[in-house]
């Protein structure tokens, strides 16, 4: 078995409305058939125009008292509300789920990495976005790719944020083990493996959050699985959401 | 730069208590000055004994009643109970804190890839289980490196389980970007990153979960980082675990 290569991809300047990140990838690094490519979605914003100038934000009552409450430009916290389809949690920071189906703090909208006095936003369809960047790489490079859209994310439990894949194109979420047999031939009860936050997560480690300009990985060489996209929690299963809901009286 | 390889360790056979996983590591692949290692905490379990049977064990009355609950074999919960200093969920599951900070479903008791009648516990000491290994790994191989004891866990919000870091030597848990800035030069508000765990999640993708037998991965060229080892979080801190504890009135 060869071994799996995961590179960085070095060299890409900023990122402006308009830019094609794909075709900026390819002229940095070979891209062959099966890799996977993880863009933190960051880039795929700023070159699609999902950003907005905080000046032209009006905030409205709740945004200025959640500002007021968390220490937050009202402005910003206005972005956040405008990009969540509900509110987990306001205190100490906002939790909220996004219309894909993804829950992030402060709906994964970014003052980091952009010019001054304004926002990124997360795209507001991931799995399209994945989707294009692999078409567009299959007509550049002639290559079948997966691609991989990824986000930096808190947990519950444990400090610090990690790699979260928010879209996906190539290859399901979840690698199910459903029937397969352990090592003594029990059938296996933990059946489900979120794969593309794994490897989203091992790239965001590759990135790096500063100023070292790796907004794109590309892993080689690793092995295939089989799967679904249920990604995320449905209501009903989601217990750690429901008792904050209840929690904060939403 | 070098591209970063992994390798997933190939051809180890069952461990059984008293083997030497990390003679039994190093006779399968090179491992060099700064390679991590990461390790299933079911292979370091076994090797060290940390395993029951479970008709060696009498369930309480609370193990009887949350096993009726749950659906699940009351001695199997009263292995649970046994690995847990804090119950924070009884229901559905079991979710509970061990000695060492970490928060899991069924403490990460394990019936997996064992004998019938048997479970596996987590390492009671991880972090010395790590730092075990590593030394070890010097002695034969006469090379430093970094090693990570992996478990596979659940996460709120999103399906599916990912590999998570328990124990760690040779490098910080958490790489902190506290006074860095971004590429615009903004001092970074977002400043830490969980990067064991992102490691550890990428080798549970390279070890797979059922019965392909890699319980080891090696990865090589990885950029270093610094940083701190409060990995989880005190109990003022943790939101989740206070609104979960406070709903099920523990």
């Amino acid at each position: 078995m060869e071994h799996i290569q995961v590179m960085g991809v070095q060299g890409l300047p900023l990122i402006h409305a308009g830019d094609n990140i794909a075709a900026m990838i390819c002229e940095r690094v070979p891209v062959w058939d099966n890799d996977i490519l993880c863009i933190a979605s960051t880039i795929y914003s700023k070159a699609r125009g999902y950003t907005k100038l905080l000046s032209a934000i009006t905030p409205s009552e709740r945004a200025v008292r959640l500002g007021n409450l968390n220490g937050e430009d009202p402005r910003f916290v206005q972005a956040v509300l405008d990009a969540s389809t509900d509110i987990i949690m306001e205190h100490p920071f906002i939790l909220s789920e996004l219309a894909f189906g993804h829950i992030g703090v402060r709906a994964g909208v970014d003052q980091s990495n952009i010019e001054d006095g304004m926002v990124i936003f997360l795209p507001p369809d991931p799995m399209k976005a994945a989707d294009e960047v692999r078409a567009e790489i299959r007509s550049i490079a002639g290559v079948d790719i997966g691609v991989i859209i990824t986000d930096t994310c808190g947990r519950s439990f444990r400090r610090g944020q990690t790699g979260n894949a928010i879209g996906w194109s190539g290859f399901p979420a979840i690698r199910d083990f459903r029937g397969d047999t352990d090592l003594f031939g029990h059938v296996l009860k933990i059946t489900e493996e979120a794969v593309v936050d794994e490897i989203a997560g091992f790239a965001n480690f590759v990135m790096g959050e500063s100023n070292n300009g790796v907004p794109a990985v590309v892993f080689r060489n690793c092995p295939k699985w089989t799967g679904h996209d249920s990604l995320y929690f449905t209501n009903n299963e989601d217990i750690t959401k429901r008792v904050l809901k209840k929690e904060w009286g939403q």
